[in-house]
Order: C-alpha cells, then structure tokens, then sequence
C-alpha cells in the first residue's frame, strides 16, 4: 500500500513575516526530490494575481509552480501533476469551485496514489472530510459541505484562544466548535497560526510553533504540543 | 397594502447586561398592544433552556412567550401566531430547521401580512435574502443558503472593527464583507453590538449604541448612525 502524504498548513501568512515564509523550509523537505506543484488558487477571487505570489515564493525554493486556472483540462493536470498545492482564501469558494470543475475524486485518487498534498488555511479545510470546521463567510454556496476526505478529522486553521478581556459578545472559537460537535462526532484540532500537520501514512506530526488544541465530542478539550502523539486521529 | 414590521437586533447580549436587556424597551415599545409571541428556539441545542430564558425576561415585559418547539404543529402556530421572535445561535442549525419544518414561507407570509417580526443575530440573519453574510460555523448543512427574505439587504450582526493591534492573520470582518461583495450585488450593513434596525413599512431606522456600517459593490464603506437615512436600502 502506498503511503499517503499530506501536509497541512493553518496559514500561510505569519504577522511580520512573508508569503510561506514560516513553513518554506517544511515545504521544501516535504517535497524533497519534487520540483514541480500543481497550484490551486480558486479560493481567492483575483486567480492570476494569486498565481504570481505563489510562483515567486515557490521559485525562491527552487521549484516550479503553475496554476491549474490556467490549464485547459483542470482534470487531467491533476492526474499528471507531481504534487499539489491549494491555497488559502474563502473555503466556500474555493469548494464551490472544486466541485463545478469536477476535481475533487481526481485529487483524492492521486493523493491516494502517494504525490504530495500541501492545504494551507483554506486548502487545508477542504483535506478534511468537510468544510464545517472552517472560520469563513459562506460567501457561496457550494453544492456540498463534503470535501476531500484525505484525512478522517476535522481542522480549524487559524485556531485562537478566547482573550478574557473582550468584550466582544460573538461566540468564541471553542463555542463555535463546541457547536460543530453538538451536531457531529467527528474530532476537530485547532491548529493555531504558526503550525501545521505532516501526515506520511500512518504517521501524523504536530509542527510549527502554535501548537494546536484537540477537541473531541463529550471530552474536555485538550492542548497538544509538538511531541503529543495525534496517530489515533488517522484511525 | 400593510406594513410590514420588523425588529433586526444585533446581539441578544451586551458585555455586562442582561438577556435582551439592552433592546427590551424597544422590543416592549415595538410590540405595542401585542402581548404573545411565538419563540423559534431552533439556532441552539437546548431548545427547553433558551424557552426558558426567553421566556423570563418576556415575561418582565408582561408578555407571554411560547417556543414553536414545543407545538404540535408548527406551522399552524405560526399562522396562529401574532408576533414572532427568532433569537441568536448557529444560523447554520436554525435555518436548516426551518427548512425540515417546512417554516418559511408561512413565516414570510406572516410578516407580509402585519404581524410584528423579531429577529436576533442569527435570527437577524435569517431575515436577510440569504445566510451569506453570518458569522458562524457552518456545522449543518440546510438545503440552501436561501433565508426568509423579510428584508431585501443583508445584515452583518455583531459587525466588529479590526482592531490594528492584532497579530492575528485571520481575515478581518471587513474583509469577509468584501469577499462576499466580490460574489455577490447585495449591500451588507454590519451592525455593532448594541445596535438594532427598525423596519415599518417603507421607513427603516437604525437605532441603539453601537451604529453599523454599510458595505455596498465597489463603493467605499459608510459609517452610518442613528441618524444616517437608510431607506434606499428597502427600495
């Protein structure tokens, strides 16, 4: 059996730092001999522009990015592409546009098949097995909240801790995951800024330097480091 | 023709208040001779707890609230009914049961008909043409985004500013209004905390402490207070 391999990135932009700058040394090992990414930037509107930023960054890694937008068959640049790499935006777009161009059983027959995945923000919303763990506005309406399913849980990237200060009366984070596991069973970590998931088989690797907070349905949530063993979330 | 009526509140709780209190001489004012209202308790979980405070703090107005929930038949306690009130939550759940009770075209038929129409955060969104503008976490799927259309603009409830101290990378609420913007032509007005519109017939006022500001296709945003005039956007 063929291991798969994903890594999944909370956000691609840190406060003070650069386009990938934080996770560019991650994406570059992880990609190893891999100099080539196939770049999915639906989940923004402006796709060129999207495009050019990702390339520059990807260059400077020496490693050529083109964007599926750009292909005259997005289907079959999935199952030619090396890897794969979807950007973050709104993840209600980005869905919406996965579906109308019917690519999301041919990405998850080629990460199946072993080529790197790397999800940032909302691209790693959409690895999950649905997007109802993700912060944005649903801006569009896709025609389901089923995603990709490459890994069995659900994450929320850009993951923030309630500021006891505020007083701001919206539902907090951990209220509005609390609710997503009032209606679902499925376990949910919240990746804070800074950190990301390598998952190669059966293996999973908190890394990064957010950590991340696990939430489980009728449990306490639970805060997990960078040396807390999360393989039972690929169970 | 009759007026329609409808009270849009942002939150149901203010930092440091009470239930309702911040609204609870507008809504006793708004009611006027009306002295029961119909509950729809859907946007949480535990429908018998929400009753129950709603029901209290109605009841200090002297007026006698009862929860759809518990009606044998909703529909027909809607057309029975002569107020509704839809309180806050997760916009996701409660619209997806207003779909599974087969609820809104009675409700819209109701409102169009005179009887007053109170609606708060979720219950605000759910007013609006659609839910695309909610700040919540889409953990149910309904079978559409489409909402009760009471109102042919959208609401933004709980609009907050970006605070420029943030290291948070998230988007902004006013960026996610501007992505909505790119996808949709709908004007959005973000309403603050401690805010509520007012809506009779062909006026509508905005009112209470916090004020809104109004996103609309490629225009620049608009502060708007209580006496800003902001009846084009019924038009």
């Amino acid at each position: 059996m063929v291991n798969k391999r994903i890594l999944l990135i909370s956000n691609s932009l840190v406060h003070g730092g650069g386009y990938l700058d934080h996770c560019a040394d991650e994406i570059f090992d992880f990609l190893g001999k891999i100099k080539s990414v196939l770049f999915v930037p639906y989940a923004l509107k402006n796709r060129d522009k999207y495009e050019q930023t990702a390339a520059e960054r990807f260059k400077k890694m020496g490693i050529i990015l083109s964007s599926i937008h750009r292909k005259k068959n997005p289907i079959k640049a999935v199952l030619l592409a090396e890897s794969i790499f979807i950007g973050g935006g709104n993840t209600f777009r980005l869905l919406s546009e996965l579906y109308k161009n019917k690519l999301l059983s041919s990405i998850r027959k080629r990460v199946n098949s072993g080529i790197p995945f790397i999800g940032s923000s909302a691209g790693s919303n959409v690895a999950c097995p649905t997007i109802k763990t993700t912060n944005d506005m649903p801006i569009i309406q896709p025609q389901s909240f089923k995603a990709l399913n490459l890994v069995p849980f659900q994450i929320n990237p850009h993951y923030i801790d309630s500021d006891p200060k505020s007083k701001h009366m919206g539902e907090t984070r951990e209220t509005r995951i609390k609710e997503f596991l009032e209606e679902n069973k499925t376990s949910v970590l919240g990746l804070r800024e800074g950190s990301w998931l390598r998952v190669e088989g059966k293996n999973i690797k908190l890394k990064g330097t957010g950590g991340a907070k696990l939430f489980e349905r009728q449990k306490d949530p639970k805060e997990c480091s960078n040396s807390t063993n999360l393989n039972f979330l690929l169970k």
